[in-house]
């Protein structure tokens, strides 16, 4: 089959690998519809985190193509969504909502997902069957729900957004802009983007937001001050992962209030003293993609929501080493791989 | 007046100084039964906050004496409990509760509780009248209500401690302790206590500590999964304010769980990896007090807590120095002075 395979930084080939098989168990193989790059794909890709030829990709939509012996949630055929780490989602972290700390946790991106086929670990736990095969056009929404949408969902919940509140979200990525989409599905009031790029400051409006910030920074944190009566937001969502944003993210919310962060953390650390004055809550990490899974799909499903808008560009899987180019060089916030 | 002066590290005296008045009015002025002295007095003692000529204290319990022309919720002859921030409780960060937030807030601190009077702004809204006058063996605890007890509370609340869950608090200062009985009381179901010292553990469980840990750090941290299947406990409470302290409460705590931190910090930076990797929950930083202080109040004069415990060592107004040094020394846990 075909897999990419990132040999180093800026380097990245399409190469034929041995398919698949049953490990365990409880393992499945899928054959991908779709897969696609994720902005944290990007980080060895620039250097910042040391890669090898390392297989990569951990989102995935696909169909079961065969399923081990212990397997009895899904079954040969079925079309379906996983997050990219797989858990049995019957351990007591998992039973708490907390799938991606399973105790029994593979990470998807050891696997490599932006592949023909792929083995699933924990299949019963992991995946996640669509009502049926899915429209085309529903494959990009369902792809999204794999970890962005899911991603961004989790940092919404964890920011606390809901009815009377207004969020704040930093960072115009996919996985900012979906949290822009889970917090005005979970009601609510006012939504404050922080954006620079016009086109991002499109989808951002179209996705919920009510009102757009260019400044960043301390700047930004003054204008977000001035649209809440000197208070701040009640949820503020950090979905970039640098000093900058986790700090934006901090002082933008109001004593009292909810941090949820998402960015995967690179040199960042958070003064003590100032996180005691602040009076917020901070929670974050790779978030629980499953615990929603199900819901996500439905809503997409029920076509109530449409997160795979945030996919702005499609290539052939052969032609990855472009998609990493377009999100290296930001030319494309978010790049679907058809298999 | 006899008013404590701390003219700068180590050096604590007692002097004669005027009389406070009411300045607004919305200021009431209370003669003070008791007041103490808080571990966070010991920064400045110990140099690590700069201090010159500082009028010290915050925690008071007292009658009224006069009250300004626009108080209603408290009268001439009350027995009262306020906290160290005063607070309009009218904001709309008060009612959200965060009353150490009050966008009118002024820090008892700067106005100095230990003293024989003390002025206190906001007293509508600061100031919680006792049902009468409390029998002299209750003011302790009513003086514990003030900061220590009021912020353990608050670190076990932000912990989520409460039915089914493992709480662990790390400090075994009065707050730490007082943490341990405010877990108890919201229905914790295991406390494991990190201590060494024979005497606290001894109030430690007296509080409701089911089991004692006496290593420190990232051995302290293993002993916590050992007792708790491997997971961490589901609430952290850290309250000593050092870098080693927090690492090790967000370490002691399983993915998804919560850290309550009211600590001072001092020199702490939480790795943002680290965080994100961990999967917990963090709040913390100055206790609104206020909030708790109607139900512990209650409960103090149902005599259904005892905090007041966590007094070690009683002095009179006069003899504050040596109340300084006995906590410097750590002689003594918490030192409650009589006026």
């Amino acid at each position: 089959m075909r897999q990419v395979v990132m040999h180093g930084p800026g380097n990245v080939r399409v190469e034929d690998r041995e398919d698949p098989n049953i490990v365990e168990p409880t393992d499945a193989i899928i054959r991908l519809s779709a897969t696609c790059i994720c902005g944290s794909d990007l980080w060895p890709y620039r250097g910042a985190e040391p890669v090898d030829h390392q297989v990569m990709g951990h989102e995935y939509v696909g169909v079961v193509e065969e399923v081990g012996s212990d397997v009895r949630n899904v079954k040969v055929g079925d079309f379906v969504v996983g997050s990219f780490w797989a858990s049995d989602n019957t351990c007591e972290i998992c039973q708490a909502g907390y799938q991606a700390y399973c105790v029994h946790r593979v990470l998807m991106g050891t696997i490599g997902t932006q592949s023909e086929r792929a083995r699933i670990p924990l299949a019963d736990g992991t995946l996640v069957a669509t009502p049926g095969m899915p429209d085309p056009d529903l494959i990009p929404s369902l792809m999204a729900a794999s970890d962005v949408l899911g991603t961004g969902w989790f940092a919404a919940v964890a920011a606390e957004a809901g009815p009377g509140k207004t969020v704040a979200v930093v960072g115009d990525g996919a996985v900012g802009l979906l949290g822009i989409l889970a917090a005005r599905q979970l009601g609510a009031e006012r939504i404050i983007a922080f954006s620079r790029h016009t086109d991002r400051q499109a989808l951002a409006k179209e996705f919920g937001a009510t009102d757009i910030v260019e400044e960043r920074g301390d700047d930004g944190v003054a204008r977000v001050k001035d649209l809440t009566d000197g208070l701040g937001a009640h949820s503020v969502i950090e979905a970039v992962g640098t000093q900058e944003a986790m700090m934006q993210a901090i002082r933008s919310t109001r004593p009292g209030g909810h941090v949820g962060f998402v960015g995967v953390s690179h040199d960042v650390a958070i003064p003590g003293d100032e996180l005691f004055m602040a009076g917020v809550h901070i929670h974050g990490g790779p978030a629980p993609v499953r615990q929603y899974l199900p819901e996500l799909v439905q809503l997409i499903w029920d076509r109530k929501i449409d997160p795979g808008k945030v996919f702005d560009l499609t290539l052939p899987l052969d032609r990855a080493a472009e998609g990493y180019r377009a999100m290296d060089q930001r030319t494309a916030t978010k790049v679907l791989l058809t298999v």
